[in-house]
Formats: C-alpha cells, sequence, structure tokens
C-alpha cells in the first residue's frame, strides 16, 4: 500500500520506510526502538564522498556485478513502459529493481573507506542525559512515536528554524503564513488525503492489536526462512516474495497470510484480512460532533486554500512562493527510529507559485557543487555523481532552473545547520516512485546509521492542489497574466430562456439556470450536440436531472478581444522535516575526544548551538561572583545566550558538560580576572584552544563569533594565548 | 458551569465570557461575528487612566450610589464567607456582587473623557483587505473560531513571539521545551481537566445544532424582558436571574429552560435537557483506536510531567522556569468575537518553580507603575489605582515579590509589543473567582472595543498540579533541598518476612512486598494500630485484598540523620494569550490621518512591525532598478525585513499601502538617486517626516531605528529634513 503514498510526494519524503545499510548497520530489534538502546555496539560510518572521488579499482570489481544486475533490470523496466505493458507487471518490475538497487547500495556503502566510528547508544544516551529530547509523558509510561523537547532541543530547534527564516523567508522574500491545524474533512477530500493516505493493517481478532501488515508479513516469511528445516526451494520463493511485497496489493497480501497461516506474533491469535488505515487523526469540530475534522498531515493545504488571498497580497503577479512552519500529524502504525518516524512533527513547507520555470537568481547558485544521484544512474547501476547544479540543469537531469535553484539553496541550508557535506545527496525519484503529476522530484537525503534519510523533499507538483481545490469549491484558484498582444477569442456559453425554464420548473429554475451557466466548453458542445441530434439534453444538477429541450436553451458562440489569459500556476515545493534533520545533524556532529571515549559532545555550528557561551567561575570563590553577575548582564544586553554554570566541580569537569551540550565557547573567570585590567579566558569547544583577553571584550566577541562576522583564528591571532592543559579524564558529571 | 472552569486558573484567562462594556459598546449580534462587519458604528474608548488621574466631581457624584451599591454587597459577600455560610448563599451573593461591580464598571467606562473614536469595521476590512488574518477554509464555506493568519499577521505574530523570547527565556534565562500536542488521556485525568473542562450546552432534538446554554437562557429572556406587554414585575425577576445566571447549577438552569418554554432559537424545535459538554478535541492515538488522546487545552501540562528531568537539568536546583511557546486547542460551543474566542490558539506559558517568594531582580521592577485593579477594590466599589508594582507588594495588596516581579515584567513586555499603557489594567481574582488553590491571581486585561479583555494570567498555583500528577504516577514530583543543619528524624517503615509472604502466598508475594514498601506514615499507623487490635491487617493491592497477620510483617520506627529535606515546590504561571494580545494591540494602534477617515493605518512598533520598511522606486522609470536591487541586497545582509513595491500607483498611494501594512520606515528611489553621491529619502510612518540620506547609511539606519538603537528624532537630527507635501486623499488602492 506504501506506494499508493507517492501521490503525496511529500508526504511519502517524510514517512518512507527507512532503510537499514548494510549488514553492519542492521541492528538489532532492540536498537530500533527508543528507550532500549541498552546495546553498545559500534556502528561504521561510511563516506561516500570519498568513494566517489577515489574509486577503487578492487572494489568496482566487488561492484561490477551488482551495477549489471541492477541495469538489466532497469532497462527491462523501461522497455515495459515504452511498450505500455500491463500496469502489475510495469509494478512487479520497479519492486525488483528496488531490490536490487538496495543490494548494490549496502555494498558500495559496506565497501566504502570508513572513516570513524559512531556510537548510536551512547549519543541517545546524551541525549537523554542532557534532555535534548526523550519520550513524552514518559512517568505514564509514555507514548511511541512522541517526544519532548528539552531545554537544548528546543534551543536547537528554534535556532534552526530561525536561520531557515533567514535563508528562505527573508532572503528570498516569501511570504509566511500560518495555518490552522483542525482541518475539516471536505479539504482533505478534495487534496486526496481521506482516501487514500493510508497503510494496510491487521488486527488481532482477540486483542485488537495492531500490526503493519507489510512488517507483519517480511518478519513471518524471514523466520520461515532462517529456519533450519525450511527447504531450499522455499526459501528461493520467499526472497522472491520479499522482494515484490512492497508492491502488492491487499488481496496479495491476504494470500499470503492465509497460505503461511499467519498468526498474532505476540498472542498467537488470529488475525483479521487487511484493514486499511488511515494515517489522519480524526476528531469533530464543534460540539454537534456532526462536523468531522482532522489534524492536518501536511502544512501544504493551509497555502493552497488561502492561495487567492495571497496572490492579492503580491498584487495579482507571479511568481511568489508562500511558506508555513507548523506541526502536522500522522497517525503511525508502528513509530519507529527516535525522531525518524513520529506522531506529530515540524515542518517548514515553501509553495512556490510559478508560471515560467526559468529563475532570476539561478546565476547566484549554479556553481554549487553536489552529490546528485539521478533515476538514471539509479535505473543503470551506477554512483551518484558530484557535479555542479548548473551541468544538472543544462544537460537536463534536473528539469528546470527552479528546482535546481531551490535544491541549490536546500543543500547550502543543510550545510549550514551542521549536516555533514560528504554525508548529504539529493536523490531523484524513479518514474514509478513519483506522483503521477510531477514532472521532476528531488529528495535531499542524510547518511545516518540508519541509512540514507529523505530529510527535504523537492518536487515539482504541477497545478495539481490548485486544480483540485477548484473543483471541490467552484472558486477558481487561477491567476491572470497580461498577454503581449490582445488576443481574440471564441467564448462559447449556454443561452437559458429564463422566463421558460422558470415556468416549467418553478423553483428547480435557479440551479438550472446556474448550472448552465457554470458549463465548460466540453459539456456546452455536447449539449449543442444532443440538441441537434435529439432535440433535448439531459442536465445533471444538485437537485437532480431535467430534461431540456431546445426552446428553453441554446448555445451562442461569440468572439472577443481578451487581454489576459487564465493560468494555473505550478508549483514547486520544497518541504522540510525539522525533526529528521536535526537528529542527523546530531549524528554528524557527535564527537569524542582523542583517546577518552568517555568524553563526547557535540561539534555544532555556533549558528545553531542550542547555547553560545558558558561562564564559568573557577571555584565557588565569592570574589568571583560580581564579575560572573555583570558578564551575564552584559551577555544579555548584547542578545547573546548562555549558561552560567557555578556549581561545583572543577574546572575541566564543567567545561565537558558544555562540550555535551554543544556550547561552543566558554569564558572562565579567575583570580587574574579580579585584578586589574580585569581579563578572562575564552575557550573553543571543538579545538579546545584558549585566549586571554579583556573581560569588556567577550559580549562582541562571541556575538561576532556565533554569528560568522569573526573566525576563531581571527580571535586566536588577536588575544594572547592561553595555555593551561585540560587534563580530565571520563565524562562530564 | 463557567466557574466550574475557575479550577483552571489559565484556562479560565483565555476563555473568560467577554463583556459588553456599556451601552454606547453593546454591538448587534452580526457584529460579535467576523464576517458580518458591515455595519459601520463608531465605538467611543474612554481613557480610564485619565479619569483616574483627574477624578471629576460631577462624575463621581454620578457613581457615587452605584459605587455604594456594590460595597454594600461586597460587605455582605464577605460576612457570608466569615460565617461560614452554605456555599450556594456565597455564590449567589457573589454573582449579585459581581452583577452590581459590572453596571458600576459600565458607567465608570461611559463616562470617562472620550479620547479617540474607534471604528471597528474600518479595522476589521483592513485586516481582511490586507491580508493579516482571516477565517480558514474560507472557500469551503470556513469554520468558526479558526483563522489563518496571512504574511502581515504571521511577522507580527512571529515578532511578538521572538520578542517574548527575549523578555522571558533569554533576559529570565528560561528553559524553553517543545512538548506534544497529542496527550493521552491518564494525563489530563490528572489534572482534572477530562472531569471539569466543559460548558453546559442544549441541543435541538431534531437537527442537532447546538447551543451554549447560558447564552441560550440570556438570549431567551432578554427577548421576553424587552418585549412590550410583558409586566414589570417579570421584567424585575429577569433582571434578577439574568444577574444569577452565572452561578446557576445545570439543574437550576433546566428549570428554566421549562418554565420559560424554551425552544430553538432557529428551528422552533424542542432542546435536551442541560448536557455537560467538554471542551476538549478529543482523538485516538495508535491504530487499535484503544488509547484515548486529546488535543492539550492548555501548554503547561507537557511541563509539569517534565518536572524531574527539568529539575535535573538544573543540576537538582531551585528556582528555575520553564517556557513553553505552542498551540493549545478548544472545542469551544460557539466561538465569537473574532480572535478572541477561538478554538486553536498560541500560548506562551511559563512555570517558575520556586520555594521561596521573594525575587532577587525584584528591586529592578519596583519603581514600575501599574493600574492594579485589587479584589478588595472591587468589592469595595473602587476603582483601579496607579501604584508602583514595589508599593503594591509592600502593602500586600500583591501577595510576593516573585508574582509582583512577573507582573512587572508582563506590564513591560505588553507595552513594548505596543499595548496602550492607559488600556492595560491588572485585576485580581476575587475569592471566589479563584482556584482553591490558588493563594493570588492577577489578570493582565487590555481594553478593546468588546471591553476589558484578559490576555495574560498570573497565577500563583502553589504545588496542585505536581501533587496530581505525583499521585497518579507514584513518581515523586519533589524537589531536594539542603538542610541548614543535620535533622534528626523518625523512619516509619514495613519490615515484610519475606520469605514467609513468599511461601503463603506465592505469585503474588511481589505485588504485596512492593506495596508494603510504598506504604506513607498514615498506612503504616493504620497497619500497626491493626496489628495490635485485630492481628491481622488487610492489604489492598492491584492484584486484589490479602490478609497479612503479624508474622508476616510488622512497623520498624527508627530514627535518621537527614541533610536535606524533600520539598514540592510552589508554581507561579504567567500565561499569555498571544491571539489576543495581538488583537489589543492591532485595535491599539489603528489610526487615521487627520482629516482623511479613508487614510488608515497601523501605528505599530517598529520591533513587532511585521516588516521594518518598503522600498519604493518613484516611478517604474528603469533607471532606478539597479539601485532597488542593490538596497534590497543590502537590507537583506543587514537582516532588515522589507518590501519593494514597484507596482504603479504614484508614490502617496503607495506610501498610504506601505502605512496600512504598519511598515515604519519607506525608502523612495528618485531622479537625484541617480547622480553622485547617491541618496534616497527615509519617511517615518507616524509623522510622515522625510530625511534625506546617503543610499549606503539606509540598512544601518533602518536596522538601528528598529531595534531601538537611535530613535526617529537622532536621525532627523543627523541627516537634512526633506520637504514634499503627501498630498493624496482616499484609501490605498
Amino acid at each position: 500500500m506504501r506506494n499508493l503514498l507517492s501521490l503525496f510526494h511529500k508526504c511519502s519524503v517524510l514517512s518512507k520506510q527507512l532503510p537499514v545499510v548494510c549488514s553492519q548497520y542492521r541492528l538489532s530489534h532492540q536498537l530500533q526502538h527508543w528507550g532500549s538502546n541498552k546495546v553498545h555496539r559500534k556502528i561504521k560510518i561510511p563516506n561516500p564522498l570519498r568513494e566517489i572521488i577515489m574509486a577503487d579499482p578492487k572494489i568496482e570489481a566487488i561492484l561490477a556485478p551488482l551495477r549489471a544486475s541492477v541495469k538489466e533490470q532497469g532497462d527491462l523496466v523501461r522497455k515495459l513502459k515504452e511498450e505500455k505493458a500491463p500496469e502489475i507487471d510495469v509494478k512487479k518490475a520497479v519492486a525488483e529493481l528496488k531490490a536490487r538497487k538496495k543490494v548494490l547500495e549496502d555494498k558500495e556503502l559496506a565497501l566504502a573507506p570508513s572513516e570513524e566510528s559512531f556510537d548510536r547508544a551512547k549519543m541517545e544516551d546524551l541525549i537523554k542525559r542532557r534532555f535534548f529530547y526523550d519520550q513524552s509523558f514518559a512517568i505514564y509510561g509514555g507514548i511511541t512515536g512522541q517526544f519532548d523537547f528539552g531545554p537544548m532541543g528546543c534551543a536547537l530547534k528554534s535556532n534552526m528554524i530561525q536561520l531557515w527564516r533567514k535563508y528562505f523567508i527573508l532572503q528570498e522574500q516569501m511570504l509566511e503564513v500560518d495555518c490552522s491545524i483542525l482541518t475539516p474533512e471536505p479539504v482533505l477530500k478534495a487534496s486526496g488525503h481521506v482516501e487514500r493516505f493510508a497503510d494496510l493493517m491487521t488486527k488481532d481478532v482477540k486483542s485488537g492489536e495492531c500490526f503493519r501488515l507489510d512488517h507483519l508479513i517480511k518478519a513471518h516469511l524471514q523466520k520461515i526462512k532462517s529456519e533450519k528445516n525450511t527447504k531450499a526451494e522455499l526459501k528461493t520463493e520467499i526472497e522472491d516474495i520479499l522482494v515484490k511485497l512492497d508492491g502488492m496489493t491487499a488481496d496479495e497480501m491476504f494470500v499470503l497470510m492465509k497460505r503461511f497461516d499467519m498468526k498474532s506474533p505476540i498472542s498467537g491469535n488470529e488475525l483479521t484480512p487487511p484493514i486499511e488505515f488511515n494515517l489522519m487523526f480524526n476528531t469533530q469540530i464543534g460540539p454537534s460532533g456532526l462536523i468531522k475534522g482532522f489534524l492536518r498531515p501536511e502544512t501544504a493545504q493551509g497555502i493552497f486554500v488561502n492561495f487567492k488571498r495571497l496572490l492579492e497580497f503580491n498584487q495579482g503577479r507571479l511568481p511568489f512562493a508562500a511558506a508555513q512552519i507548523g506541526n502536522s500529524f500522522r497517525n503511525e502504525i508502528s513509530p519507529r527510529s527516535g525522531l525518524l518516524r513520529v506522531r506529530e512533527f515540524t515542518m517548514c513547507e515553501i509553495e512556490h507559485f510559478c508560471d515560467s520555470k526559468d529563475h532570476p537568481k539561478f546565476e547566484s547558485v549554479k556553481n554549487t557543487k553536489m552529490l546528485l544521484y539521478s533515476a538514471d544512474n539509479q535505473e543503470q547501476g551506477r554512483s551518484a555523481e558530484l557535479i555542479t547544479i548548473g551541468e544538472a540543469v543544462a544537460t537536463g537531469m534536473v528539469n528546470n532552473e527552479t528546482l535546481g535553484y531551490f535544491m541549490a539553496r536546500i543543500h547550502l541550508y543543510l550545510l549550514a545547520v551542521g549536516i555533514e557535506p560528504s554525508k548529504l545527496r539529493f536523490r531523484q525519484h524513479m518514474g514509478n516512485e513519483m506522483a503521477h503529476y510531477a514532472c521532476d522530484c528531488w529528495d535531499a537525503e542524510c547518511l545516518s546509521s540508519y541509512g540514507w534519510i529523505e530529510c527535504v523533499g523537492c518536487a515539482d507538483r504541477s497545478a495539481f492542489d490548485l486544480t483540485q481545490h477548484t473543483k471541490a469549491t467552484g472558486v477558481r484558484l487561477a491567476a491572470e497574466k497580461k498577454l503581449p498582444a490582445p488576443k481574440q477569442i471564441e467564448v462559447v456559453e449556454a443561452v437559458a430562456n429564463k422566463a421558460a425554464i422558470g415556468k416549467a420548473f418553478k423553483k428547480d429554475a435557479k440551479i438550472i439556470n446556474d448550472t448552465l451557466a457554470a458549463m465548460d466548453s466540453a459539456a456546452l458542445n455536447q449539449l449543442q450536440k444532443n440538441l441537434d441530434t435529439d432535440g433535448e439534453y439531459n442536465l445533471i444538477t444538485l437537485n437532480g436531472e431535467f430534461k431540456l429541450s431546445a426552446n428553453l436553451v441554446s448555445v451562442k458562440k461569440t468572439e472577443k478581444t481578451v487581454h489576459v489569459e487564465e493560468i494555473i500556476p505550478s508549483v514547486i515545493e520544497p518541504s522540510f522535516g525539522i525533526g529528521r534533520i536535526l537528529y542527523c545533524l546530531l549524528e554528524h556532529n557527535f564527537k569524542m575526544r582523542d583517546g577518552d571515549e568517555q568524553r563526547t559532545y557535540f561539534a555544532l555550528p555556533p549558528t545553531v548551538a542550542p547555547m553560545k557561551c558558558a561562564v564559568l567561575p573557577l571555584s565557588g570563590n565569592t570574589e568571583f561572583q560580581p564579575f560572573v553577575r555583570e558578564l551575564s548582564q552584559e551577555l544579555i544586553s548584547a542578545d547573546v545566550s548562555h549558561k552560567v554554570d557555578d556549581s561545583s566541580g572543577s574546572i575541566g569537569r564543567r567545561y565537558a558538560r558544555t562540550d555535551e551540550l554543544g556550547v561552543p565557547y566558554a569564558v572562565t573567570v579567575d583570580f587574574d580576572t579580579v585584578k586589574e585590567p580585569h581579563t578572562v579566558t575564552l575557550r573553543e569547544r571543538d579545538s579546545m584552544g584558549q585566549v586571554r583577553l579583556p573581560l569588556a571584550d567577550v559580549p562582541s566577541v562571541v556575538r561576532d563569533l556565533t554569528n560568522s562576522k569573526v573566525s576563531w583564528s581571527d580571535v586566536e591571532g588577536k588575544y594572547p594565548k592561553f595555555e593551561q592543559q585540560e587534563n580530565v579524564k571520563g565524562s562530564a558529571a
């Protein structure tokens, strides 16, 4: 069923099944669940960029047959499409292609030279211990798929959002809106979510416990496959089924359930046939219980339903972009993988409405080098390529300048918040992944210990949504464009004999006249045809059908001079999953001090770091207090977020603690501070380098460092180095 | 039923019934509903501050009997309370007191010298036309009580929130969190919301249409009262009923419904008996439909359930404050009054946890003059007083320094976002309004055309919430405080004979031992007593009851030296309704140009104004374009939000348009800009004064102006005045 979701490009971006990358990465089942991460296992994070730049002939020899296997299947898919083969055959071939591609990618990652080791359990321990985020309502037993952000996670998230506002709202002059979360059913019917935003599940007939059907079947078959006495023949067949599972219908899955006699893995009870489960949370708006509503599954629809107001705000002109930052909700059947698949999440979405796909600022980004993994390369078993976005648009790999411009801006934003460049790629959707209306679609994916994670989707949605809402409401969501020269057009309209209609149909006359007035040219042609051949026309209205004879209605064709044409703009939609980006950047910036595994820290960029600086009195000596207070006050005046840590514990231990919080700078007030001229030490987290500077300089220096106005080496150049070893071992208390 | 809500102080703050201030203010029913605001009626906004400062003897003579009437009733209420009269009698007396107080307040406002006139319909027209905000899903017919913020409203709201972060999170070093909206039922059971967060309604038995019961009864009785042939006697009785309506039970209201034969005002159908309607939106979390959840009705509970994590983050020390910014939801039976009573709204809430109510920074605010309306003054028919918060705390009017400190900070924040000082007061809850656990509670109220609106609540909630969640979960939400000196205490505990219990109860032994270990001292005393008298004790566990004889359990008392004591901290809770503040500040800053009623604008403070500056080329001349582009780029680099308006229309008309958006500064590029040295004009919105300055100076000047680093008069002092009349009349196109 998941592929039904491909209709919702951005939805699939943020809820796609998370791949397990390769055998080293395959984590114990427990590890995949937040809260049960006590298994300390090192995970090797490969560096795909390096792999691409320096292709190793030995590795290539191992990969060659896998590449060939992908290419063979890719060619088959193309052939089937060209021959317009039955959809089911294409689907099956695509499922097989994806499976082969996964084998290749897993191998590629496994063979890539490893750069560092990553200990997820250790990082998750730090995240919980320092309350970056943790499970919601834990004292009540907790709910899976819901997280609360503590002071550090909340500040990090809020800084990421502020930077996003700067990159997109301010720099691209977008129109930010803030729309309702509670959404009435008709809106989500029009967008297709009520009908199609669903997963298949099955229920324990006795306990009512629910299982996501594809997960259940997969686990069941893998168990059979791993059993000793399973015949080789059946093993092969199971492998084949697993490959095709993703493309199966509910009926096909039900056949499997019956054939393999599947029961609840928890209780052993019988299971229900497949049930389609809509992923939206529903509720009733108002006290009557009659207005059905949902919590929005994406923020985008709020922008589409406001299109007319926004166009008017932009004085009727295209292009313009609207953006929204807010929470969306999905009632996942089985949330997992920490922040990566959750029930409540913050999105930043942009809808860029345009009539031309050229972009005036494309020139400014065209030399941005990005790792692009085109559909073609995926189908042909080739790797991702490091090329400039200018080249990618010029060669047609990326469909148009506007899409390319946004991809480059997404790339730059992700690097700015701290995503590791070598762990960022843009993957193009292959033909069958893409929604039917989209002409191109690229996901920004970040490499994590869970594999490549879709963090931002960037899709060309064409005019789909505006058209759907226009159909549902009768309100034309379109823009007017001035024609280069006035144009003569033919206008076709129904001419109703209102007096006669009134007489004939009484109270239904109004709806008949309205329906006639709203007919489009195709319907009018049919009307003319029927009047010509049958002498009458069967008009379908909301009040029922009415037979209209030629004396009641006729069709008139006239010429008209028009100066504008109506266009339904195309939409380019970059859609950011903030929680996923936040998780990936935490992984990418989780470090250990050389030779001290216990001393871990987050090397977060100062721009997004939760706090910019720590103020540490060397000891509890009361002489230090007025200086600490004054400095804190001055930092507040300079808008520098900071934390005074005057708890007991050696200065080294307190440095370690601020490192764990990802605080980039630390100021120490010591006995020399008390003397004139008052000076303090300033320490940089990553290098642990220290300088000695006047107390009064601190606020502006830290502010300029965190705004990237000066670099740490500028500061080291300006002030004398302060030499003192940090010789504390072990974790922060 | 509304007064049941008083349990939830902050809830009642943000959902209290909106008073109609006086007869001039009483608006037609239509006017109270957003979207039907076509009635152009001027509303006189009085200036209560002036009234207080210069009490007019003539006015005082009119008010004297009203003041006496309030005092009389206030004295009665006090007497009843002192005598511990039955609760129902106190309630009735309080309802009467409130009614008399309202008559007095209405008269006070009516007689106050009017400062200006305010045209709400005109302002709402501007708000819709420039899309500050508007009804959600309007193209689908819309849903009452839900609003979408357009680019200007969204930017204003976001700037208000950023300033809030600066005032509270940064300057007060608070711990900001971001918790889940979807909340499982047990959490809201413990907080009391499941049981008591309800309004009474009645339904049309045929159509199912719902009415808020107190609104329905009020409208019905007012209609009878206004009818010609209603006898004077009945009129008096109805007046009496209306006064007491607020304090009535469901049964009492049902008696009224039957007595006056009330039917649906829409259909004339029969109505159901009163139904208690919980105002929370419910849904199911997870696919089984078994986990009942609600959309949170306030953000506070997310902080309380994370108390242990936050305390630990603060290294176990008190006091500390946590804060949260986010949306809450209430399924109002009949939303109304635009942004003032809605179903989905943004709150900023602070929970300040403390063990002492002194505040180290109180000194810094103690001279802040505020308009305080104490419970005592309300009960005695006196006016609000303009006094310093220092004096209010010293005299005991405000309970303690911490509460006073927050009130002063709230006051300063509200002035900073643009609330008119003369239209801001703090009103203390009277005894019967306050939740039973609160020791003091003050609401910041803003005067608007809807009357005095509660915008921020500031309550001392004591230890209520932490205690409730401790009871519900068994997790002790308490802090430890170091004692000044070690203390000997008596420890009482149950000593279980585990071997014998194991033998006697087998699999139930564990729960018996756990239950014994968790007994508190009262239970242990009972255990001892029962063992002494009966030789056995009946232990109630989750697995049922068990009889324990004296050979299985005993009670041991020992002396122990302790260095810390456990304390459940008190909570001071300032709770901000952002939408309400936003609405009030729009009203307070809505202006008309002298002598031109069509030229309206928002005189928003630059800090919160949606955009800081407009860039206007004098005409479409292409020579201006490079300068406009360069300036826009430089403004972006300086983080100055702005809008280029190069549409056709005279410069005066475009100034009027930026004025409507509340943009404080406008830069005009004209023919002199093209010449060297390149200069432009800079115009200030409120004074319409203009200066001529070098193009290159603009970004830093506008940035410093909007950050309050320089004032407009500084700028006028530095640069030559630019003299040119703005002689455009009429509204912005």
